[in-house]
């Protein structure tokens, strides 16, 4: 499995992806699931894939250098005039691997899913973020909801629940999603290290941070320690029912 | 939806559910799915339900006063000799359910579904917790892992993870049932008020506590108070990442 989030806020983008793929738990490995493609100062956008790993690996394949469709139209992430028409082009390529592969997992009883997350900017654009659907669908995060998330979404919610505003601050947003992430990774054994983590200033139209987390990340270790022992002595303090037990 | 946890610790049993159904989201209902079975001095039991409400009425209909099944089996929950049978019991009621409903709701398009906890004691055993499938078949909790959960268990499972061990007091345990469901309610609506919770202590083979928990209790509004503005209290503390930016 998989955990991803992403967050559009005021002052940018923030994305956070896992690297752990298990087909069965006798078959784990390491996939970046982070993909980037840049014109500096031009656009930047970022993809963060979940489901199955070799649908995902061919929509990205299609997306690098652009693709015909079986209907000959001609798609290129790199000449997209906004981020809405971008999502519109990653639907297109979901589409055309569904088309190819969809049919013959059915055959084999394996149910194809996708889901993706889409965030980036273009110039003379807002940034924004979307999450596609296998179907090659999507929707947008909004200000009253700033936050996207695919795969094992669960665990990691309550924290951004709690959290993430419009204007929470981009380093705020990151050392939050690494929270969630914490979360998951204790609770969940099929989401795994290392991490990488992409930050987006608005308008900058390059990574303000593009940053793999390994197990020997300090920043990372730190917080798990000090947001563990925190939850402990939070829940230390609540005082115990009074129900005269 | 629903959310139920157990979890069987050194001093007994603590259960809590919360009392939402849902079909679709124009129908919502309150529904206890908490179920209690007791003779004083010699057994307590005690069901909590997940998945679809005509099944588990059905079932614990069928466990209610005991139950003949199709092959002309006697079954009583009153009468099982450990709790090990009474997890038998419940697997029969289930698989007598079954068999008269399930297939008419694959006809028509409901895929069936059912989970259940188990607790409880019976006199000369200690206590045990189960989880029962919708096939009949059941795991029990034990001292690596002394809780379980069904339903929309992934929001609450990291402060179990985090919290739970087997020497947890009943009263801590209830504590963190407590703040688990917290983070369940806000993250998901199919989940809500208000809750049954449940305290069996070893050997005394009647609830210590059995409690109704709706928007008024004072203790439950406090605990929910304080561990957000503990949680949040604690991310500002973590201090902010220091990558230059």
């Amino acid at each position: 499995m998989t955990y991803c989030v992403g967050l559009n806020l005021q002052d940018g983008l923030v994305m956070l992806a896992d690297s752990r793929t298990n087909a069965g738990v006798d078959s784990i490995a390491t996939f970046g699931k982070m993909h980037l493609w840049q014109q500096p100062g031009e656009r930047v956008l970022s993809l963060c894939t979940a489901g199955n790993l070799s649908l995902s690996q061919s929509v990205v394949s299609l997306l690098n250098g652009g693709f015909v469709d079986h209907e000959g139209r001609e798609h290129d992430l790199l000449k997209a005039g906004r981020m809405f028409e971008a999502a519109g082009i990653v639907g297109a390529a979901i589409r055309e691997v569904a088309r190819r592969d969809g049919e013959a997992l059915k055959q084999q009883g394996i149910e194809p899913n996708l889901s993706m997350l889409l965030g980036g900017q273009i110039l003379g654009r807002p940034p924004q973020l979307y999450m596609l659907y296998y179907a090659g669908n999507f929707i947008r995060a909004t200000q009253d909801t700033p936050f996207l998330q695919i795969g094992e979404a669960k665990y990691g919610k309550p924290i951004l629940d709690r959290v993430i505003r419009p204007d929470t601050s981009l380093l705020q947003a990151a050392k939050c999603a690494l929270i969630s992430m914490d979360s998951t990774l204790r609770s969940n054994i099929s989401v795994g290290l290392p991490l990488d983590l992409l930050i987006l200033r608005k308008d900058e139209f390059k990574p303000a941070l593009h940053r793999r987390i390994d197990a020997d990340d300090p920043y990372f270790n730190d917080i798990r320690v000090r947001w563990s022992e925190g939850l402990r002595s939070v829940f230390a303090t609540v005082p115990d029912p009074d129900w005269g037990l």
